[in-house]
């Protein structure tokens, strides 16, 4: 089948085997893949030696079961969380698969993903997609999940002023689920052109750098880079916090004197909830973020589609096999 | 008056003038002050433009009082709180003065401090000290509260394993004041030699190279170096905790991928609660921190006492006007 596959470091389009079935796990035919900056990141090297098929946003449908697994799920419509713990360790047991020291994760850790023509996942990672949210949609259902993960790890009270710095595929998610309890949440970009999309959607806007220090008590930074991160520590308030979304490939150089004197509280944030996630996408207003979506490739076409997605200002690349 | 003072980064031992007492001030007559690593970092240029009487951490008597002040606290021995605030603004009325955008701080930022015969401080900042806490005690009262400030921003279950990397000045203080509810504290050092005051308390301790991944809950950070950061980072468990007590004097160069990918949690933490600590030093085990001092030095001989309190594994080094 066909694939988007790195190796040593070289991305290509190769014919790889179908995966083949094992206990407790499922063969997905892939509908829709989406390109995140994850990917991109992987393909400049953010994990080392990774070899194997690339991607991890998708929705599918069930082809083939394996053993033991109900017939019932055959052809329903699915999306997969992507972390695969040893379900026998004590991280396991205590903070979920996602930080299992073991686990495998769908095209990110020693497990292929989905930019392909089908997947294996395990059976305990589905998640079934409603009849009334369309593949295109669908796909969004992880980038969406991990935006849901602050408000699983903080309270952010809705009087609390939330800033996103950077109106990219991921900040924009978050920004609209922080905004779906009464929160104000200002946008922040380095260019007016950026905040197009923002303007659309209701959301308030600034420039990055016209906003004033210690304007905000909630930050959630998602560039993943360092002058993302000066900007997000320069406006939060003494007392303040700062979300983490985005890793921050190699080391950052950054002054930590504003985190430690104005007391700030720095929290990572990574995968979240999906079933939450799903729901969100069944309302009305997520139709919006079909805005998102800036290109649609055929996975043969998959080495041009990631280098668009690459461009700055572009949000959402869907492949297509 | 004597007092060492800092002024276009030369630190000397100068003639000053004593303190005109201003209303709602307390003229103290200082009977001991402490040297600390905030002091060692102006030294070194932390604050740009500092110009003034260094110090902050001290013990005096009250000497002369402001206009409307009751005469009864006239030679009652007392500390102060170093932080200034306006009083008017909303920061001072929600976060409190440690958090005012214009505040002063004693020895610190824009008004004098207490390597001096006599500091002029306002009433509201006396903290007072009982008879059987003496001076070379009571001393320790600022930073001991910086200790506790820990316990005022997070709840530490006694049941976390609790990590303090650097077994110093701060970091002393810290690993007993988190032992204080049960918390099994390992005090962490590069050196064998760094270890034996944690011994000598009865606190668990070791190499920090030597820890694996992972190891600790709660993470305390006392150095306020790069490659302890780094350490901290490296041995916190996914979902822990790691406390920032030292501020970082210029841009940290730090890979801030496992923050975000184990969802750690990172806190600064600076100035703490004085009253529970002069309550702590009145116990009969607060007497070990007298174990602390590794010096003490006229004022007139303060050049001299700088310089030891800046050599590695030295504690705390006193000045006595």
């Amino acid at each position: 089948m066909n694939a988007i596959t790195l190796k040593n470091n070289q991305l290509a389009l190769s014919n790889v085997t179908k995966p083949v079935l094992k206990a407790n796990h499922v063969l997905v035919k892939i509908n829709q893949a989406g390109i995140c900056s994850t990917d991109l990141e992987i393909v400049k090297g953010y994990v080392p030696n990774f070899d194997g098929v690339l991607g991890h946003e998708f929705v599918g449908t069930v082809d083939e079961i394996g053993a033991g697994i109900s017939q019932d799920i055959l052809e329903k419509r699915v999306t997969a969380t992507i972390n695969v713990g040893c379900n026998s360790c004590a991280v396991c047991a205590a903070e979920g698969a996602e930080h299992c020291p073991d686990r495998t994760v769908i095209g990110i850790i020693n497990r292929d993903g989905i930019f392909a023509e089908y997947v294996s996942v395990p059976q305990e990672n589905l998640v079934f997609i409603p009849a009334d949210v369309p593949d295109e949609l669908a796909v969004f259902t992880e980038p969406l999940a991990a935006a849901l993960r602050i408000r699983e790890q903080l309270c952010v009270p809705p009087s609390q002023s939330v800033a996103v710095v950077g109106p990219g595929r991921l900040g924009m998610l978050v920004g609209w689920a922080l905004s779906l309890s009464g929160n104000e949440v200002v946008m922040l970009g380095r260019r007016e052109q950026s905040l197009d999309l923002a303007k659309k959607w209701g959301l308030s806007t600034g420039l990055t750098a016209d906003i004033a220090d210690n304007d905000f008590d909630f930050v959630v930074e998602t560039t993943g880079n360092e002058a993302g991160l000066a900007h997000a520590l320069r406006i939060t308030r003494p007392h303040g916090t700062i979300v983490l979304k985005s890793t921050y490939a190699g080391p950052a150089n950054v002054n930590l004197t504003k985190l430690v004197v104005a007391e700030l509280n720095v929290i990572g944030s990574r995968c979240g909830p999906f079933e939450p996630a799903v729901r969100l996408l069944t309302t009305p207003q997520a139709q919006k973020i079909l805005d998102m979506i800036d290109g649609r490739y055929a996975l043969s076409d998959g080495l041009a589609a990631i280098e668009k997605a690459a461009e700055p200002g572009v949000r959402k690349i869907l492949l297509k096999p």
